[in-house]
């Protein structure tokens, strides 16, 4: 049963499918709604601290009162807690509280605690269920539709995981409230994204509508079920990630690479900032390479600089490595299959494509004009 | 191809099927036979330093003389390398040999390493490649097939894990040439084991051929060829563990007690002798419950027995504790589910069940006659 306000995605995952609910009032009924679909599950919420302090006693009292009983497991907030220890932690505990396989662990967070909670569902007793809740607007238009879940290492991200596909999504749209602005902003980079992919109507409504989805109300909880409905398509064609899923990195081959060379340092670009350069650039760079127009390409530049993300590497404050170092972060991103570089091109506004073989000399000429518009 | 002397097992699971290959000579042709199935592949060759120490080098030049970059990542023998300081250095050991998801990890040792590398291929890069080459007889028969992997964690063995089923297992017979002989008769009350579960005839070819088993050759390949087929069988039907499977546990729910009461001391007590006794237990507490005669119960207790192998846990060396505490061990195993005892019992020698809600009272009082039969 979903409300007026709320909206309904269906993930079709053959007997792994799901649905995703967006909307209102999703964190003060999830209890019913989680026994309704595990009954007699017991449950651990994972969380992480800046979460728990505003929402956790609000999922916790929902539980309770449909009966179920609940641990509550605490990280610390960022993407550090996305290691082997802190893995070995949460499993752990959730160990400790005595879950069997049919319970289910609950992540109340952003990505990072979707992530980590859904790779220990995934491999306590070799799978538990599972239930995202996400609180960021990443997770819910992103982490948490699809099933990849996972840890970094010293030697990448995400490197290390497991699919696990959730038995419901509960993306309750109020609790972004009290997410911070910047946070909000850089999970609308991956909203705008969906529609660059394949999208170009979603991409003109969010141009016009944009202001009140940050407002909140009716047109967030529309542009955020349009984002799963979009993700939820792709991962039904290629749930393992073997070709189309690709379409999904859009903007991200550019954006890991300058997370990377920032070494992953918030304070100087979060992940939807990256992704937002990384979008930016992408349309240049098939723009450069006859395969879009220009004006498809400022057309995108426009629109991410309204919202106030931003669209170079100019803009990230502090030193960048130069155009060699930057081609050397991007073939060591694990997107990058045999020595080819892996790109997502575009033709225009929502014609994305996996192209496989771009050659890394045209990236190198790219990036020297990019890193250096100063000097062009 | 497989020559006269070797068997092929397949297991049944769909797209997930794979062919379990037994015999000699498989280590020496591994490479062309890896090669065959995962074209262009490389490879990461984990493994102890026993293992390592007898069979490595005639692996690794299998895999170059069939073109396959390999690079070798040695554990240290035993349970404890079961961990996750361990598995944790072994999938950093995979990412940093630049290993990609169409790569493959090959596990060449006993349980202990195929449950450690079934364990990291299923997670690196959330799933690589995976092949199985078993050199222990318990390896050869149980572990290798049927796709469990895992470590143990302070609160217990196997919580935690994936389920990751390889793309080929080789089962070279002679390798068991250079396992200890303890080793092996512990390998092999899990080969009795497929007998008492359900292949009486089997059961009956093995009270007469034993001999030939142990000494190698004909009866040994297809000792272990019988033992695949039979756990590929139940591993068809339930992939997941939802029902059947838990036949596989026959002697385990005891038997895991033992080892743990006797902190899972390999000088005290290997998996395989635990199973031995907790079989003859089973037997023996079917009977009590007139599910099965006390003649079918000593003709179990008397094979064990002709082998080697302890059938009494008074012949396990040092104190044990008391029937009530042992309750307790059998209590927190992890095929507990909810409070109800689950045992696999027995109405004779090839006819075992799944018994769901056995008494702990019962449990009890036979306990306590097995442990103080003295004074009985
Ligand atoms: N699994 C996938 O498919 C997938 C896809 C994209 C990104 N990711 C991962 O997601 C992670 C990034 O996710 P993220 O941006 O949500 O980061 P995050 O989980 O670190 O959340 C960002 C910050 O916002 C805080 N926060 C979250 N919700 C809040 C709320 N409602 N109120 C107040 N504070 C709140 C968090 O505590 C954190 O400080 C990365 O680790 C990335 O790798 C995964
Ligand atoms: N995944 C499953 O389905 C499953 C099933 C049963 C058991 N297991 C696991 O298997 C493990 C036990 O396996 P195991 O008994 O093979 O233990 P093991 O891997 O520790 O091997 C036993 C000993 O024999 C040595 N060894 C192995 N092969 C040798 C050879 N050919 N020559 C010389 N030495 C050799 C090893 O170094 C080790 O010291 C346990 O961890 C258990 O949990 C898993
Ligand atoms: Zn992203
Ligand atoms: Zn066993």
């Amino acid at each position: 049963m979903i409300s007026a306000q709320q909206r309904q995605v269906r993930v079709d995952l053959g007997t792994r499918s799901y649905d995703i609910l967006i909307g209102p009032d999703l964190l003060a009924t999830a209890g019913t709604r989680i026994a309704e679909r595990l009954p007699k599950a017991r449950a651990a919420i994972v969380t992480d601290e800046n979460v728990a302090a505003a929402h956790a006693a609000t999922l916790s009292a929902s539980l309770e009162q449909a009966g179920i009983e609940a641990a509550t497991i605490t990280v610390a907030p960022g993407e550090k807690s996305k290691n082997f220890a802190t893995l070995e932690r949460v499993v752990d505990e959730v160990i400790a509280a005595k879950l069997e396989r049919g319970d289910v662990v609950v992540a109340l967070g952003g990505g990072v605690v979707g992530d980590l909670a859904g790779f220990v569902s995934g491999i306590v007793r070799r799978g538990m269920k599972f239930v995202q809740m996400p609180t960021s607007l990443l997770a819910q238009v992103d982490s948490s539709v699809g099933g990849k879940t996972g840890i970094n290492t010293q030697r990448g991200k995400n490197l290390v995981g497991v699919f696990q596909q959730p038995s419901l999504v509960l993306a309750d749209t109020t609790v972004l409230d009290t997410l911070p602005e910047r946070e909000f902003r850089a999970g609308y980079a991956e909203v705008a994204k969906y529609g660059l992919i394949d999208r170009p109507d979603f991409f003109a409504w969010l141009e016009a509508n944009w202001r009140d989805v940050f407002a909140g109300g009716d047109a967030r909880t529309h542009a955020i079920a349009e984002s799963c409905r979009a993700k939820a398509e792709v991962v039904a064609r290629d749930e393992f990630e073997k070709g189309d899923r690709a379409l999904l990195n859009l903007g991200h081959t550019f954006g890991h690479a300058f997370e990377a060379a920032t070494q992953y340092d918030g304070s100087r670009l979060v992940h939807g900032e990256g992704v937002a350069i990384g979008m930016a650039l992408a349309h240049r760079f098939s723009s450069r390479l006859n395969l879009c127009s220009m004006d498809d390409a400022l057309r995108v530049e426009a629109h991410l600089r309204a919202v106030g993300l931003p669209i170079s590497p100019l803009e990230i404050p502090g030193e960048l490595p130069g155009a060699e170092r930057m081609l050397d972060f991007i073939a060591q991103d694990k997107k990058v299959s045999r020595g080819a570089l892996t790109f997502i091109l575009t033709k225009g506004i929502g014609q994305s494509f996996v192209a496989r073989d771009v050659p890394p000399s045209e990236v190198l000429s790219f990036l020297q004009t990019t890193l250096h518009a100063e000097a062009a």
